[in-house]
């Protein structure tokens, strides 16, 4: 079993904001982040996928094929956009990391033929990044 | 003389939109930097001073100063914002990552007391950035 | 479960030394590192809490309590000292990457109210790291 | 159990090709890397290393040790080679990050005095990295 | 006048050699470099254009433009070749970072129809650069 | 005219102390890097030699020899050392990065057989750094 990591980079503006909170409990939580305006980042993202060397190419799989997937189910959706109101599962839950994380997971999933996926890494900022490996 | 550099990083969210054009001409010029919902960066900022060693200090000038007055000047204006709506300036120039640092190099240069602003360089992401030395 | 990563910086200056051994075994054990004046790096610190999101706010914990905690517990401790001299623990135990990280993790894991400590990171250098994950 | 890594780097060239497939067959699954003059990458290596921290030495292993095994075992046969026709093994195993991450878990593995060999990563480039474990 | 800086990276294998000198003098003066199979490095390309800021754009050029300028006068010649082998000028001209940096101002500088092109500055590993600005 | 840069790391601590002023304004100025024991850093330098390019070995200099000169004449003072007591020059003069920066120069320009020291660039952090080029 070997692990191969791509890296790929998207940026989107996003804000937090729970609409069954009060404004001062959405102050006290999301700070800055709760500006209704938005803000952004420059998100980079690691996709990891699990699978044997198949001995004929001696690649888990065709990391250009990694590489177009990536770009078809995850940057065509989020790259230059406005998270809150252009992706759609964001108008129903807060496009924090941890919740991106896990979108961008099930976007994947179901789509990698070769390899199975074993973790989606993502950084909001060179300090601050979140893991999710599945259920 | 010798330059001192200090780096901060702020998150914004932006669009590129100039009104006197029409539409087509702008999604041509702009491209997905056009979506007028904006998306955004984490803009990391380098601030240059020029200045002779003070031989008591054996500094060019008090960096926590300079820190200071970045979060002061830049910081509190820019970072969490969308720049369009949220930072005067830019509700009539476009904040391209040029205009930006040319806005920062006029919020710095008047309020330096010690040594002289050499130079503003303002990364968009790490393989875009634009350098400003004054007029 | 997600995990979550928040990395800090801090400067401090350190030598390895043990008063059990001679001299010669201290300079061939620790070479350059021997030295009683002491050397000095900028640590990087990656603390990582595993946790389940909370739907109310689409995070495992607020990060800036995270940030708070950090700072308290570690870098006001740590953060510009001679680590030998100025850190109780490290008069009797060497202050090396590997036990650093190890007196980190005890520092965080009882503070911690919501998730739960996975994993200290810390970086001596670029070129070096260590990884701790609890007992 | 702590774990210790060591980043190392080393520049070498290599391409892709399977003489059991046809030059089309070739050409599509390895697109540009089928190119027979070579192509190169500065590649960076972490080798970490898991075992209990010594007492003695507050250290898992020494690490100018752990660098001079890097240095004899891999560097030495990799650096400033081409991969292909210089490394006995790529002459009939495709030097595919994947495969030249393995080969270095076995130079490794069987040496390692103190510690147990964890995890080898290789990144071939900054956005393209693979991991082995092990069986 | 603003100058702004785009990064592009490409993998390439080259050796040192001079025909006129003895392998002696070869192998003093280029050491491992010397080696007539090859080896790669993943350069970083940086290329800052000085211009005007146009008040229609607020940018110096369109950046999609120098992308594609780029990716036609360097990367398609250079990525995922052989230089000295593969790349013209290189048959009688040794690849050293120097004259591979001269030569893509050469390949560049006159293709520029916005802004001058001011500076090229490539890493060969990111321990070592060169820049060129022009005669 | 070229520019070629190396760049090198040390690990050293110091702390700041002007003996001609009081505790207070010390503490004032030079805040936490006023402490005693010190502190440290891993410092990071670039140094720049300019020159023409050499058509017998298309290169500004040797880098090896630049590398050996930056080993004996830098690395061998500074790294692994706590400058205000074993770097001589540091005994009367505040080791700040800027005065630091200056002495590197000093060390390095007279030495230099091919080519001229055009600048050297000394990060504290990779948020801080100096430049100087000489009077």
């Amino acid at each position: 079993m070997i692990y191969v990591t791509r890296r790929a980079e998207f940026s989107a503006s996003h804000y937090y904001h729970n609409p069954d909170l009060s404004p001062e409990e959405n102050r006290r939580l999301f700070g800055k982040c709760n500006n209704p305006h938005g803000h952004g980042h420059n998100y980079t993202l690691e996709v990891t996928v699990a699978g044997e060397v198949d001995p004929t190419t001696g690649m888990v799989m065709d990391l250009k094929e990694l590489k177009k997937l990536l770009e078809a189910e995850v940057l065509e959706q989020m790259d230059h956009k406005f998270l809150n109101e252009e992706v759609a599962v964001f108008s129903t839950k807060i496009p924090t990391t941890e919740n991106i994380a896990v979108e961008i997971w099930k976007m994947l999933e179901p789509k990698l033929r070769l390899g199975k996926l074993h973790r989606i890494r993502l950084y909001e900022t060179p300090d601050l990044y979140v893991e999710y490996l599945g259920d």
